[in-house]
């Protein structure tokens, strides 16, 4: 039987993480894996609701108290929807989940990485993710995107310094830890479909 | 000039923190104190939504999440309110603060007080009441005076043994602090209110 896995999706906006999800979900069909897909700030009841007040061109909190509310949210996905699933043996994919939280309050916004951490170990309590996929793109290249398909919440409204600082908080976390795969997201799709059929394939493998 | 200072307010429901506080309010008028009075969870926009959401009887969330919460709503409460009228001078006396969670959570709902002590840390970063009011009561009388009094709230419809154990929290923390001053609700309101006289007054001395 194939052990369970934790698999997380990351990017900065407009980096093509949504575009590659339904591609991944294929692929772990194909390779027979049981999955569940999710996604945060999301994925319960709760984390919907807080979503939208997150989201919300209107709501003004302050940085700490954001990212308490993500970490609540966070929780309440760990409990009711990742750790259920691992447990009973199911893969969880979820799009974005902590690595978020250092590249988009951290990085670009400025909390101290340390007190993230203090919150990543209240609530995840020593779960990691088994993998990684971070999609990377220059800057300019997802303000592009971004500005062609779509209306802008609060956090894409921000700056392209802005985008720059997450997108380094991004690929520096990457450097650090095994668990990262990096991909370079201006290849073309086919491309992109093709290395992570394979990598997904010896993933599946391994487990 | 006086020195600011924060006052907090605690105890079981029922234990009658409400029907003191204007008296509190009138008695540091008189004595020329300028006070904000505030109250948790509550006290701004955003803790005002969750406040509705967490007492909310079909609201259903893991108790961590739920203390995640409130400490999101205190980081807003201390951001917009405490800690700038404390920065400008004037006193804060809040209906519930930390104290509660200690209660509430770690001693009615069995969360380990380290954990709490942690989110405590992150929020607060040091700053404590100067002056912790808990309005005690015997559980039997509480439960009493609040089934007589009005339609009862989620934390309220919890069982007797409950509130025994929030109670118990308290008056534990209490023990172990100086800043606290215990009150038996159980005495006559007047001879309550000729405690607090004195002792606010004392208080405003000595600030």
């Amino acid at each position: 039987m194939m052990r369970a896995r934790f698999i997380t999706l990351e990017g900065v906006d407009g980096a093509g993480k949504s575009t590659h999800l339904s591609f991944i979900q294929n692929t772990l069909a194909q390779l027979g894996v049981d999955a569940v897909f999710t996604r945060e700030p999301g994925g319960t009841a709760l984390g919907e609701r807080l979503r939208e007040l997150l989201l919300a061109v209107d709501t003004r909190v302050s940085l700490e108290t954001e990212t308490l509310l993500m970490f609540a949210a966070r929780e309440e996905h760990l409990a009711q929807v990742i750790r259920p699933a691992l447990a009973a043996g199911r893969w969880v994919v979820s799009d974005r989940f902590t690595d978020a939280t250092f590249a988009y309050q951290g990085g670009g916004r400025g909390l101290a990485f340390d007190r993230i951490e203090v919150l990543e170990e209240w609530v995840q309590r020593g779960l990691q993710p088994d993998l990684t996929l971070l999609f990377d793109v220059p800057t300019e290249v997802a303000a592009a995107r971004m500005a062609a398909s779509r209306n802008l919440d609060r956090f894409e409204r921000e700056a392209a310094d802005f985008h720059r600082r997450v997108r380094d908080a991004y690929l520096a976390r990457a450097k650090d830890d095994p668990r990262f795969v990096v991909i370079d997201s201006t290849q073309p799709i086919t491309v992109i479909q093709q290395a992570l059929a394979q990598l997904l394939a010896r993933f599946a493998e391994q487990a």
